[in-house]
């Protein structure tokens, strides 16, 4: 094997688990999946509202060199999410508008970037959803070599292609391909346990005695006062 | 003492204070305060827009478990606004919508974290407004014991239950009880004063006239030039 | 030459050439001037959906004081976009709502500040746009001396005061006034090619054809492969 | 009382306490005080191997002016340490030789800065400790008012004048005075306990069976697995 | 397999391996390895002038709890480098002097960390080296399960247990096993192609020349000027 | 004039006020520039105890390309500091051993790089002193072109060939050539009168008093109490 590959094909998640996946939100998903996966805080949308499953087509690129991601469209099917990653730490623009338009034709449903992208103006005006570290003008070469869909790390998670990739206004989680269907499972659960959780706890009634903490409270030595007006 | 407690009462500070606060807005209140009190840009707001003020309910967690959230909420009080530090640094998402419906079933108007928050979407379009370290899908336990309405330490500020905590899209401003009455009738002279101000400059008067701002200007030596096209 | 200096008047960029690079945006102005004069990340729009151009005000404040701003506007004329400095970094609020109700009367179309502005619900509901380092309520003196219109370095990159300065989702780009008709013509060229180009790959054509990129990857090594299902 | 104070004199933790928790270390110190008042990585000491305690004198200075650390000077007693704080986060260089030369003509024993030093090479030469944010050459004014010996927060800890301030190379630790006698007790009850753990485990015991901690683990779910090679 | 797993045994890179990329260092390393592998800048050794190479022990912790820690040790051989991560980002002092005379009896000869430590001085007295994101006297809690000896991302690199981790100044690199031997040839090859260049460089003959690359130079475009003094 | 160049050659500033500020150290300078040219604390020694003071080669690279420092080493005089930028921000390391043997064998004293370095075990032994934002074994391809000794912004200041870099434990400070002999005098003057100011500060004299800063202080509303135990 080459130091450098394009994999033209892998096995994707199941369309039906993803969409399971998407109605479920990447907290929930990090839940049900034993708080696996999530991306950090420094991976944001550039736009609010929007909640997407996709499996991950990846793409590791030189820092400030995109002509893999490039090379990566054709691999790209509908409902596919892009997962950019960079061999060193960098900010530039990876991806704009021209590429957005380009993947939006293979059906990409949207972009994880490890980087910077640009053109978010246009981005948010073509409803292409993108995660990223920065928003920055800086252009890149086409010059340097990388690969397309094999594992990666991104930003401190591993990444294969097909995993199922997350992403809301909470940030970005991956599922590995053959944990989704057990984690969409639990996550379903999950929901229905919250949603009566949530109608008891609008009612006024008390976490502390919805989920009976108040013994726990009291072993972990935690003293009530009543307080100066008590 | 115990190391842990829970302070069931505390005195807070006026309803009407707190409605005169609102109206002023962070930067004039911490101006008013002669620039005491403010948290840093880390602390961010989830929406924008949003301008309230009440009184702290002060919780201390442990970094990554939110047990004392829990055990904060049967303290609170329509009106009173939520802060949470933790005893080490940390990025969880400790609060997110099910405790939000919590608090707001117990009249809680807002949260300031000194961690990260989770459901952000959830938590916008209940209209339940947010100011946070970070947001993040990262889950915590409820196993770990720390204090509800002591003295706390948030984003380098004292916060002391009762105190008044103004928030808008200028951050946060912590002002202690006992000066809020004092710096609500300083930011209403401050406003007033503005009022005239701000109405003199829309005319075209320039501040270093109104302000009589060219004698120091002289003083401090920075001469005027005329430039290559003057 | 004092150490601090007001300079009264400078060659401002053309009206028309600015009215061009607007159109532009930043990413295009920043390719088209060779990659060259983008301000970092760090330097975040308040708002979203503006794009401006204009003539560069500079100011160059001591960390904490914002006197030269009041002594930098009756330097200003309308088109011009004031470029706020200072000699450490900072990121107090050196402006506010008044001080955008007088650079607003004198027909200022923006403000970059490397530094921190306040009032941003004002500012953002005057309609009046702001890239800047941070957003913070802490106030600043008017006591000490510096410079206006003198050559700044802006977050690392050179402004001279007459630079045009184009802003908007994407950042910030700074071009020399000598080089900006000449970056609005390469510009406008490359709108041009790009339109072509993005309507071939809204059809589906691959930009590693359309770029005649597949030689490249073959010199460079770049393997395919087929994949697990292939 | 004023905005702005110099408090004359305070009391000081005992020395004999200091000489103790000096021979503790940091680490010991804040598990002796059950995790508390610790400051962060940010704070380096400039120096190695070194370990102090002392009484904290305490300056509150606005950013970028040294003044109060000058007002400081006369308050401090041998066997001091001056911490000092910022009313704005700041890098300025605030206290450099002549600073130090003066504070330890008066027998204060280090520094805690949290903001920024300069003229490291002379402090390192002179022996005189430093724990900062920053080292840098940027000067700062003497013009502006602010506190000495009043309650600051250092990089997110209450520190009241007469408080045990020790520092290592692990960081800085504060002790609240009334708490220090019942630190270093509980410190050298827990030095003790070390001495006897150190000896067990330099034999190859391990901590799993010396803190018993096997149950723990099968509790935990915890599953012992071969490995390929086992 | 469960969620938590203890792994008590794997292959380990061979000790004549280790030997020889310990000799290279970890930048001819990372050249050697086609530039994969190298952790971050912000992975530091907490002494100077120390080069290590062994096979990793993995460890995965929560944020705050060094559990797993203890229970790696009796899975550690002479020779090993155990390498430590969190589920969470975390600055913790996770590991002190204690645990590391543990280690030391079973022969490990560094930590990398990425999280952080305590006891500095004490490690640096043992001569026990260590990379870590942060030095702390934070404690931790020994009570939250984990995994050892899986597969672990540390600061965005994968490594799995028996990998080979290569330390000194200048970072941590991290091969993986079954690349080892390929990676020692080319580093030898590569540090003997050094050494003739070094030489060749120390006389004074120029880069530009030995590399050849002036004809590179004029292809690109790079114009000589001979200057102001030329 | 290209976009690329290399200026073989540039007015120096003159070896014998090379040689005063280089006694006088960062800080002084910095001074006696009336606090103008510091580099931010990014920029560290990886040594300590080493002061230099030389005249400016720049260099301005793609990130992650160190092929203009090549080009830039035959104009490099016994004597000269290199100065490197990059046109995005990058911690590679740009610069390791052999260059520095290079750099060495032409009499250059030392390089500030606004990225990484490495080899700094080497870089140390050798005696070769490096001020750096980064150290990192990434290592850079030798492809793009760039520029020598033109003006470059280097983290923030501006550096034209030829100017003085004064380098020291505090940090780096550039003064501009022409600048250069006011600066060395305006320096002597502080040195001088910093001796005098010495000498009485250690006698335990107080600098409000030698200041004469105590009518400030009072202008400025600082009270003095006595506090509980005066």
């Amino acid at each position: 094997m080459s130091a450098h590959n394009v994999v033209r094909d892998f096995t994707r998640t199941d369309a039906s688990i993803l969409e399971g996946l998407a109605t479920l939100g990447v907290s929930t998903v990090h839940e049900a999946d034993q708080r696996r996966g999530a991306l950090s805080p420094a991976i944001r949308p550039i736009q609010a509202g929007v909640r997407i499953a996709g499996s991950a087509v990846t793409v590791r690129c030189p820092a400030g060199d995109n002509l893999m991601i490039h090379a990566a469209v054709e691999t790209c099917r509908p409902g596919d999410v892009l997962v950019v990653t960079t061999a060193a730490p960098s900010t530039h623009g990876m991806l704009g508008e021209l590429l957005a338009v380009s993947l939006r034709a293979r059906g990409v449903i949207g972009v994880v970037m490890d980087a910077g992208v640009r053109d978010v103006a246009e981005l948010r005006a073509m409803g292409f959803p993108v995660w990223t570290r920065a928003v920055s003008p800086l252009g890149t070469t086409k010059a340097n070599p990388g690969s397309v869909n094999v594992p990666v790390v991104c930003d401190g998670q591993d990444v294969a292609p097909g995993d199922a990739v997350v992403a809301d206004d909470d940030g970005v989680v991956v599922v590995p391909r053959d944990r989704a269907a057990a984690v969409l499972e639990a996550g379903r659960a999950r929901v229905s346990a919250e949603d009566a959780k949530r109608a008891q706890l609008a009612t006024g009634e008390l976490g502390v005695d919805m989920y009976d903490l108040r013994p726990l409270l009291a072993d972990l030595g935690v003293a009530y006062l009543d307080g100066p007006s008590g």
